[in-house]
Parts: C-alpha cells; sequence; structure tokens
C-alpha cells in the first residue's frame, strides 16, 4: 500500500545538490512528490521532501539511503497522513456566528421556540427551518472498509471523515458519521431508522456483502428519504461515467459494446447492472463465488469465467479487490481497462497501456467522490424521495462530459463537477416524477439572510 | 411568549421622529431593541427596529399602531427568529481544507488507511486520529421541549441545532443532533447505545421525566463515554452555581441556608439533587405530582407544600413550568427567587425585586447554555468515563466565580466563562478519578498540523 512520508533534509545550498538527491530517491525507488524549501541558510538549505513509497520498510530504506549521502543529513521523517488525521477531518461552525445579545435571543433562547413552534403545526416547515434537508447520516459497521476488509466501525471512522469533508468542501452538504455498532443486519436497519429523522439522506459506506443489500433495501422500504449504498451505486455512476467517456474517446456506442465486469461483490454487481441500465450493448461477468451469480443473472448480466470476460470485452470493469489478478499478456488490443480495486489495482494502469489497452485508470481516477456529493445535493435540493436509476446515469453522464482536454475524468477538487453532477441528478429526479417530496430546501443559512 | 419582530419604517428624517416613532411603541406595550438605519434620504430614512411583543397579536397592535401614525409608513415585517432559522443554523467545514492532489492523498486515498490501520491495531489510537473524542451527539426524542411539551423529535430540531452552536462556538466540540423516533425508553437506549461509537460524549435533551431517568441511568451503565440530560444536570449546575453566587453577594453561606425547590420535574430534582450534594443547610421542595415525592426523599430532600418553601427558604428556585405561579405576595423579604422555567418564569425578575427579593433572575440569565459546553469539554478533554457530582459542582463554582462587576450571572457570549467552567470540570475529573479512560485528545486539527 503506498505510503507518503516527508523527509525533512538539510542539504547544501548549491546548484546540483537537489539532482542529487533525486538522483538517490530514483534509485531507491521512490516517488518524489511536493517539495518544500523550509529554510535557507548561507551553506545549507532545509527541504521537506514528500516521496511516495510502497510501505514502511520501503519508506525505511530510502531513509537509510539518504542519511549514507554525503552533506545530506535526514532531520525527520513524517507520516503525512497520519499527520493530517490528528484530532481528525471535521468540525461544526454556525452558519451566523452568535456576536449580540440579539443573536442569541433569535437563534436561541427564546426565538428558537418561533421555529419549533412552526413545525410542530406544519412539519413539512422543518425543510425551511432546520438543517435536515441538507444533512445526510454517512452510515457504516465497518465491515468492509477501503481493501482493509472488516476493522470494525471505529477503525473506519477516518473514511468517513474523509467522505464528510468532500460533502462539506463539494456539496454545501452537512454530512455525518454514523458508526453503528453491530454486524446484524437487522440491528443496524433499527438504529438507522431510529435516528433518519435528523438527516435529509442516508449514505450507506462499508458494509459487506450480502447484508449491504438487505440493509439498503429495508432502509429504502422504510424511509422516505433517500438512502444510496455508495459503494454500489455511487461507484456504479462513477463507473458507467468513464465507460461513457471512454467510448466517446475511442469513437464507439456503448450500446454496440461489451462491457466486462470482472468481480460481483456489491461495488460488482452494482456497475454491471447500471451497466445493463445504460444501455450497453452486452454486459458479462465473472466471479468465482458462485452465489454472487444468480442476483447478477436476474439483472441481466450474463455470468461467464475471466478468461472470457477478458477476451471478450471492449471495456473491462474490474473490482476484485485482487492485486495484480489481470495480467498483462490478458489484455486484448485496444481494450478499456478500467481496474478500480483499492488501494491497489488489478493491473497498474501504465502496465495496461503497455500491453496494449487503449485507456486505462483505476480507483484514485475512476474514484466514488466524484459521484456521491452531487448525487446526494442534487437529490436533497430537489425534495427527491429516492436516487433511482435515472438520476444515477445522470450523474454518471455530467461526469463523462466534464472531461478537460488535459485529463479524460475530471478533477474531484474542480466544484465545477460536483455542481453538474447535482443539477443533472436533479433534472433527473424531477423527469422521473420523484421530486419536490417536501418543499425545496433553501440554501445554508450564509447566504439567505445577509441583511439581517 | 415573546415574540421579537422588525419593524422597517420610513419615517421623515428630521430630529424627534424617533421620538415619536419611540413614544407609539411605548404606549402600545412594546419593547424596543435594535434599531438599525438602512437608508437616509433627504426627506425620509428607512429604519429597521427590532420590538419585543408580546405574541403575534400584540406585534398585529404595534403594527396597527405604526401604521396610524402622520408620515411613518410599515414597509415590512419581519420575525427575527423565524429568519435566522431558515436553512438552519449549523454546517460542517474541513479542519483543513482539500486545497491540492496531496491534500486528497494524505486526507482521503490512499492516506486514509493508514489512519484506519492505526485504530485497527490500537483502538485507543482513535482518540488521535479522528474527531470522535471532541464530538458529542445531542439526543433527543422531543418529548419534552422547552416550555412547549411533547412536539416530537423533527420539532425538536431548532433547539438541538441551538445547543450544537453554542458547543460549536464557545467549546471547540463537534455536536450533532440526533433525533430519535420513538417514546420507548428501550427503543432510545438501544438506538443512541449502537450509533455511540461515533461520539465522544452523550448529551441528552428535552427527553421527558420520568423516562429520562430511566434512559440516562441505562446508557450510563452501557456506555463508556460521559452521558448525561442536559435539563437534569447542566440547568443544576448552572442553577447551583448561581446559588452560590447568590450566597456570596448576600454575605451568607450557602452551608447556613434553607434553599426551597419548586417543582420536582427532571430539572428541579437535580437541582435539589445538587443542592444537597454542594451541602445546602437543608434542601426543601414541593410538587403536586405525588409521584415525584419518593425520588426526591430518597436524595436527602425534605417535600414540603409551596407555602411552606416560600415561607422557609432563604433561596427559591422554581421549575414549574407554570408562568406566574408565584404571587408576589409570596416573596419573603431579602429572599433570592431564580424562577427557571421558560420561555415565561414563574415570577418576572422585577415583580419579585419590587415585592422585596434581594436577587431574582430568570431562565433567560441561569441558562444551562452556561454549563454544558464547557462541562461536556472539560470531560472529554480530561478523556473522563462519566460526569459525577464532583465535576458538576466544579462547574457550579467556576459559574459562581465568572460574574463581572456590571452583571451578577456570566455571560454566555463570554469564552471565557465556557474555557473556565472547562478547566475545573477537567480538573474535577482528574482528582475524582474519572479522568484519562483513554489518551488525552489533540485539540481539533487546524493549529496542530500548521507546519505541514
Amino acid at each position: 500500500m503506498a505510503v507518503d512520508f516527508t523527509y525533512r533534509l538539510r542539504i547544501p545550498h548549491r546548484s546540483g545538490s537537489l539532482e542529487r538527491v533525486s538522483g538517490a530517491i530514483a534509485r531507491a525507488g521512490g516517488l518524489i512528490g511536493d517539495v518544500e524549501t523550509i529554510k535557507i541558510a548561507r551553506a545549507s538549505s532545509v527541504r521537506e521532501i514528500t516521496i511516495e513509497s510502497e510501505d514502511d520498510e520501503h519508506a525505511d530504506r530510502l531513509e537509510r539511503a539518504l542519511s549514507e549521502m554525503d552533506e545530506v543529513e535526514v532531520l525527520e521523517r513524517r507520516d503525512r497522513a497520519l499527520i493530517r488525521h490528528e484530532g481528525g477531518k471535521l468540525k461544526t461552525v454556525p452558519c451566523h456566528p452568535l456576536a449580540t445579545f440579539q443573536d442569541t435571543r433569535d437563534a436561541y433562547t427564546p426565538g428558537v421556540a418561533r421555529a419549533c413552534l412552526a413545525i410542530a403545526e406544519d412539519p413539512s416547515e422543518a425543510a425551511r427551518y432546520t438543517m435536515i434537508p441538507r444533512s445526510v447520516a454517512i452510515c457504516t459497521n465497518g465491515t468492509r472498509v477501503l481493501g482493509l476488509g472488516d476493522i470494525g466501525p471505529v477503525a473506519a471512522m477516518p473514511v468517513m471523515e474523509g467522505k464528510a469533508l468532500f460533502y462539506a468542501q463539494f456539496a454545501d452538504i452537512a454530512a455525518w458519521p454514523i458508526l453503528v455498532d453491530t454486524r446484524d443486519p437487522g440491528e443496524f436497519v433499527e438504529a438507522v431508522a431510529r435516528i433518519a429523522p435528523s438527516f435529509g439522506g442516508i449514505h450507506l459506506e462499508d458494509i459487506s456483502a450480502p447484508e449491504c443489500y438487505e440493509i439498503e433495501a429495508r432502509l429504502i422500504e422504510r424511509l422516505d428519504q433517500p438512502v444510496m449504498h455508495d459503494d454500489v451505486h455511487g461507484t456504479a455512476a462513477v463507473s458507467v461515467g468513464a465507460a461513457l467517456l471512454a467510448s466517446r474517446e475511442g469513437g464507439v456506442e456503448l450500446e454496440a459494446s461489451t462491457v466486462g465486469q470482472i468481480g460481483l461483490g456489491a461495488a460488482g454487481l452494482g456497475i454491471a447492472s447500471l451497466m445493463v441500465e445504460a444501455g450497453a450493448g452486452r454486459v458479462i461477468a465473472s466471479d468465482p463465488k458462485e452465489d454472487t451469480h444468480a442476483a447478477a443473472k436476474e439483472r441481466g448480466i450474463e455470468v461467464v469465467d475471466m478468461d472470457t470476460v477478458m477476451a471478450e470485452s471492449d471495456l473491462v470493469v474490474a473490482t476484485s479487490g485482487r492485486p495484480g489478478l489481470i495480467e498483462p499478456e490478458m489484455v486484448r488490443d485496444g481494450q478499456v481497462i478500467l481496474a478500480l480495486s483499492n488501494p491497489s489495482p488489478e493491473i497498474e494502469p501504465e502496465d495496461a497501456l503497455a500491453a496494449g489497452a487503449a485507456l486505462a485508470f483505476d480507483g484514485t481516477i475512476v474514484n466514488n467522490v466524484l459521484g456521491y456529493p452531487g448525487i446526494f445535493r442534487g437529490a436533497l435540493l430537489a425534495g427527491a424521495s429516492e436516487i433511482n436509476s435515472a438520476m444515477k446515469l445522470a450523474a454518471a453522464r455530467a461526469i463523462s462530459e466534464m472531461t478537460s482536454e488535459a485529463e479524460l475524468m475530471p478533477d474531484p477538487l474542480d466544484p465545477e463537477v460536483h455542481q453538474r453532477v447535482a443539477e443533472a441528478v436533479g433534472e433527473a429526479a424531477r423527469e422521473s416524477g420523484v421530486a419536490d417530496r417536501g418543499r425545496t430546501p433553501p440554501e445554508t443559512g450564509g447566504s439567505t439572510t445577509e441583511s439581517d
């Protein structure tokens, strides 16, 4: 698993020093990221160099290699990710800070009773006077986290905070991690349904299959707000977006293509199902676990073996969780490969391209962070009662149309992506008749009450 | 119930106009708050005047009175509280916004896996790498909200958001409203216990008695983090703080005083119990509901009738929920009266003072917003496993010592109050041996990683 460490180095302050250091890093197999100049003195400078290494052991080797260089001193080595996680990643802030006595009268005692009464008299006013319609619960029991497996809800918290971060920064959605301490689907549903009134949407995350299907189905049935398991449907929307884009790039129609799915776990089944809904010519899939086959067949997916997938597909999507599963010699000339397992893909994109693939992406590029913030925002702003296939396909199309000339897949740090996805999803919600279940919620307080 | 409306008026722009308007407002019984100048033209100016009125009907009368004035035009009337509540009151923000590609590598893929693994290997690392130790769930089923009664969880949301606002602004605590959709204590406990791993502390709010006692007791037993019903214990800490302050002002010792409690609901029982623990000479209480008496007697409280409370107490605390319950003729000379029912007190402080009280406060002054943010912050920073009496009394003492010369009770908008309460509570947690159940959590990310 890739690790980014920052190495603080004292090196001679003269031309050629950085070249020498870069050379040593390259020979030790490190990949240089940011270089920051911390201090420059007459004879020496202090630089912080971020180096991607394969694992801790590799990072140790890099440190030794740097330490053994002439005139180079390693002052400190830091784990960038762990430092960034210290204290957690999210906080709450008031839309309007309390500055004056009148502020507390308006937002707290006695004014708050006005808002409570308005909602008690007409429950739909909650969409106007609370943050509920722009909030999402990110619910997990931590039974299938990244490629790490069943690490439990608390160890899954950094992922949930990370998801919430994107919601906060790019979708103006107040998302909150809800760690559900149970492996039992019934107990999970019960707990989430009980607290569901607090939230406009329910985002399920990192729950193992097949329990995740039951949990999602039961919550959808029981609740009147949008419920979506992101690993299934968010990933599907983004992957179909990538497929649409690849088809366009290759000058072929998805309708005329064979799409092959490797792995029929939650993500794989979601992707293959949405490919069917998107109108792909033929969707085939493989999974060594036979108990995954029935659900796939029900959804119009042809179950074959992996060799057949590789041999017959124009576009291959892999979500097997097995790094290196796709050998270069399996790759067909001109094939599109989306090897999405995290943190390590089934085949490295550069190896797939070298083996003849027309296009190849991994999970860092085809990442569901391109989907869920806009999908939920669109659904919530439209007052949608669910997130249906039309909305997921609208998100996929919006993503596929956002590609810049420089990069094929859009950049998740580009706010426009999330805005376009939200607009497309909202439009699809209205067209498919699931919008306006309540009143449309206003935007975050910030902008609406500037004059008061 | 008091209502603050803003009246936007066009009035002649000459000396004396505001006097004339003020006079009309006074004659109609309105209380002027903020006056804001919106626009000044040659002949007229537009002002926004906030007027506190008794209710909507009174506000209508005020509007008519203003409209009928010569040369005065009412352009608009707005409900300050409702406007302030539009869109909700709270949002989430990243501790460090994602600005660069490296940021997403650190906070999300692939870096997030580092933090997950660290916690999976040593669960106590969650205190370091997540926001859990600085987060609180504000849990309610909305069965007893303000003086409004059982309005349900969703209509209670504005109160929960208001509570969360103070946590965010004054205690650096990420508090999140959790609306629990059940009246059954068992189901409530089950739902909250299931999601409790998401939060460092559990703040119970606006739950009716006697269910609230069972819920709190069972959650305390089941969970290893601090659990506190704020209406009981937060109110108690602040009220005892006011009592200590009043004793000091009056030059008497609480130990030599008789404290009388009117109303043995959740708040009243909490206050009277903490008065006993604080060492009050004698604690007497009254409540027409006989089923409240046993619990009071168990806690060393003498149950009497209300006349006896009024006749024999040096300090009277009323939490009856019955506006105007205390007649001026019941007030003893030199008595201290805390009439705490919201939104309307048992006796208006000015009436109590006119009737001979030495000191009189209502719930806008003796407000539990002075307590809970610092109490939970102190408990969380100390890594406390519970909030015990020693900690509540420490909070009370800290509040009583924060009085300024200008005002007897401290101002909840003064950050120092909350900081002092937190320090005192943390110290009491350590002294009483309930601290450091895990590692001490770091502060919000903001300050700790500035250099990266």
